[in-house]
């Protein structure tokens, strides 16, 4: 284990860190909030002074491998949300820390489940930092650094596969760095093209940059204790094609840009990401019906619901609590498929569900013909073994995680059904889940500890399991020297 | 497909059918219930006439191949199925034919789920033909058929492959019928023992063979409205024991036999199982505590649910429904967990669950070094890469088979605990499950299409899923000559 690395790298965190809370300081200056200005003007400091101390001494050796990698991770988005967390609680808007962390790593994570009763007394600057957790999550903030900080060789593909969502099917052009700053470009240019729409629609400016953040990184805070229930149909339409949007993989809107029409629209994930919204809506209008004026309202109201919960994004404009079992239950369905991988969005990912059908069928091709060999395809391309392996191996670390995550914070003695989706949402960082942590509720009465188990599953959740299991691996904190010998 | 030599063991179940309900007939005459008698006297006719007409014709190709061996198995359980429910429909004690055919393969699943509204109002005879389905269910009927019938090679082995419980880490002795004639020795051998020693207990008669066979089957059927509630405490214990008993691999009984004690006590799936026991019993006494006047009490009726949730036998001493969440929790990932490989239970299995955590250990090891080579063992054994990936699958298919199943119940309107539990418990073989389908409560307000898929699910919970899905793939229904020039 190469600590020194490590250290370097948490470093480098703690000054993006402070640089990020820049920003909300500038938007306390603008509405004149100067009390909560402080805090995260001091948070922002706390930041810096960090840095300096965790980057002081520089690694004498830089090489980072599989293993540094996914521990790097995993500990940098704990350490983003432990510091992120600090303004909230010193400015007093949330008064206790745990909660103040669980608000943080459900914005990192995308998740947008929340603990706050009341959302509109917090000020400006709070909200703002909120929803930018949102957008800076959804970016994959450690490859963001990484495309700017040089580090050795394999380092940055190292760091990439473990943050990036999602089975690596293919691999996209060598120069990754490349890859990445042209992704952020056009994630960029999305965040860009709603926030322009949404103040055409006449919606107030602080809106329309907050919630486009929480769309583009498909997190779901909202900044109305009704959330997106009170804006305009246009508005909810702009709002429901973007999230449609952010879930698809950014490699067809790479294919796309780079003129490769053909090949991106032949993905067979982004095929049945799309056929599995559609015939959601289709389902769920057809429930809903009885509810609602008419088809329309209840199209708009189904479309808004399936696309906020398949890319994981969790905006509610109605209490779906409320929607007959069958609309409940493809929704809790679609919580678990989640978006495309390479989206800004969670959940166990179309690909994987893809492959794991594949993979049945293979099965039974075999027991039909067991001498024969099969191989599973996708997009025209053989799948290596190794990624349907992981795949499987992949849901079966998910349903442990689930199963004891499940088991702890069913101490806190809720029914069933909130447990159930209170650990579904947050492993699939959606945000709301049913009942008592519905679309009306929130997750504020929840015990310290489960709140601290609900923050490991929105962690793990975005970090696709693997770099947040091997913090709890013993081996892994050997040092390099150490290893060396045993191995 | 060879479809002659289906036929003609379809014929062989209709004989063996009809030589079933000879006993239920033998019932009714002793207690004078004549009317119902003449219903299983006529149904057993009928059997027996079903099985001329398809055994008239000797198959001249005798040969069975894995698929043939598959849909056999499959197509001989709906018939036994679809024939057994024929007495309880004209004796008119179960007045909806869907309503008698759930009851029926609750029973020969082994599973006790019931649609009754009121057992207590049945006849001898019918309590009796219940409980019997759950112990020829136990013993896999097929195999035993085929302990009798000669067959070509590996015929055998092909259909004690796809009715036999749980991924086969290890092959008994080359000889496999003597095996299975061992095992149902064993079989019967503890059904008397349990059956005497509730009779010392001072049960009547009739419900201690009824019971008996309930736990033998791990099934659920119970004679009276209360269940298992107003049993002596010694009664209860002893149906604990041997429900518990009943969910260890039958491996280990057949070692122990043959005196290889050492061998026996290294199972690693049986500790597993007696550990996952004494845990979930010890928590969940300390739990339910405060609901009982003293702890010998609560330990008692907490190793009784235990024993028979995770046996998927359903007995209930306690209407577990009002338990606080924790019990519940624990209670419903048993559900999932179920009992051993080559045991009477169903649910995954424990040894499916070993290999999966073992699948996932090795993940994360090859994760770390990955030019290492790594093995998944068992029992001190090299487990076959086969095995571990057919287990990954059988987990992806499970949870395909429950979603479906899930979206065609949710239809009813139902609660989603009720909806998820009821799944749950069918597919798992298990018999209650909580709210509406609770200990309680029953499955008769389903609509007939949910309890035609429940009975799908059974089904496809005892036949471990493979035989069922066969059914439903088409290339499987081709006849030989076409399938050989397609191949």
């Amino acid at each position: 284990m190469n600590y020194q690395i490590i250290r370097y790298m948490l470093g480098y965190v703690c000054y993006f860190e402070a640089a990020f809370l820049a920003l909300p300081v500038l938007v306390g200056l603008i509405y004149g909030e100067f009390q909560v200005c402080a805090a995260y003007a001091a948070s922002a400091l706390l930041c810096a002074v960090l840095g300096v101390v965790f980057t002081f001494r520089k690694p004498k050796d830089r090489r980072l491998y599989t293993k540094e990698g996914l521990v790097t991770v995993a500990l940098c988005w704990i350490v983003l949300s432990l510091l992120g967390a600090v303004p909230f609680y010193i400015s007093g808007e949330i008064p206790f820390y745990v909660d103040a962390l669980f608000e943080t790593v459900s914005g990192f994570t995308t998740t947008g489940s929340s603990i706050l009763m009341d959302v509109e007394a917090m000020s400006h600057a709070g909200l703002f930092w909120r929803s930018f957790t949102h957008w800076i999550g959804g970016m994959g903030v450690l490859v963001f650094i990484l495309a700017i900080l040089p580090l050795k060789g394999g380092a940055f593909m190292n760091l990439m596969k473990a943050e990036s969502p999602g089975p690596s099917v293919s691999k996209m052009v060598p120069r990754l760095r490349d890859t990445a700053i042209f992704l952020y470009a056009i994630y960029m240019g999305m965040t860009l093209l709603q926030f322009v729409l949404l103040l055409l629609g006449g919606m107030p400016v602080f809106d329309a940059i907050t919630l486009t953040m929480g769309t583009a990184g498909t997190g779901g805070f909202a900044v109305k204790n009704t959330g997106i229930a009170d804006y305009t149909v246009y508005q909810q339409a702009v709002i429901t094609i973007f999230m449609i949007l952010f879930g698809v993989n950014f490699n067809t809107y790479f294919l796309l840009v780079r003129k490769k029409p053909k090949q991106a629209l032949k993905s067979e994930e982004v095929r049945t990401y799309l056929a599995i919204i559609a015939v959601s809506v289709a389902v769920i209008t057809i429930n809903i019906l009885p509810m609602f004026p008419n088809l329309f309202q209840a199209l708009h109201h189904a479309a808004f619901q399936v696309g906020s919960i398949i890319t994981t994004t969790g905006y509610s404009t109605r209490d779906f609590n409320q929607w007959p079992p069958l609309s409940k239950t493809i929704l809790m369905i679609l919580v678990f498929i989640g978006a495309c991988a390479g989206s800004t969005g969670g959940g166990i990912k179309v690909s994987r569900i893809v492959i794991m059908v594949k993979g049945i069928g293979k099965e039974i091709k075999m027991l039909l013909h067991p001498r024969s060999v099969y191989k599973v395809r996708m997009d025209g391309r053989m799948i290596e073994h190794e990624v349907v392996r992981s795949v499987n191996v992949y849901l079966a670390i998910y349903v442990l995680v689930f199963v004891g995550s499940l088991l702890i914070i069913t101490l806190d003695e809720k029914d069933l059904v909130t447990n159930f989706t209170a650990v579904g949402v947050t492993l699939n960082n959606i945000g709301p889940g049913l009942e008592v942590v519905g679309p009306a509720g929130n997750f504020s009465s929840f015990s310290p500890l489960s709140k601290l188990v609900l923050c490991l599953d929105m962690l793990a959740g975005r970090l696709e399991l693997f770099p947040m299991l091997m913090l709890f691996v013993p081996s892994v904190w050997k040092r390099r020297k150490t290893a060396k010998r045993a191995s």
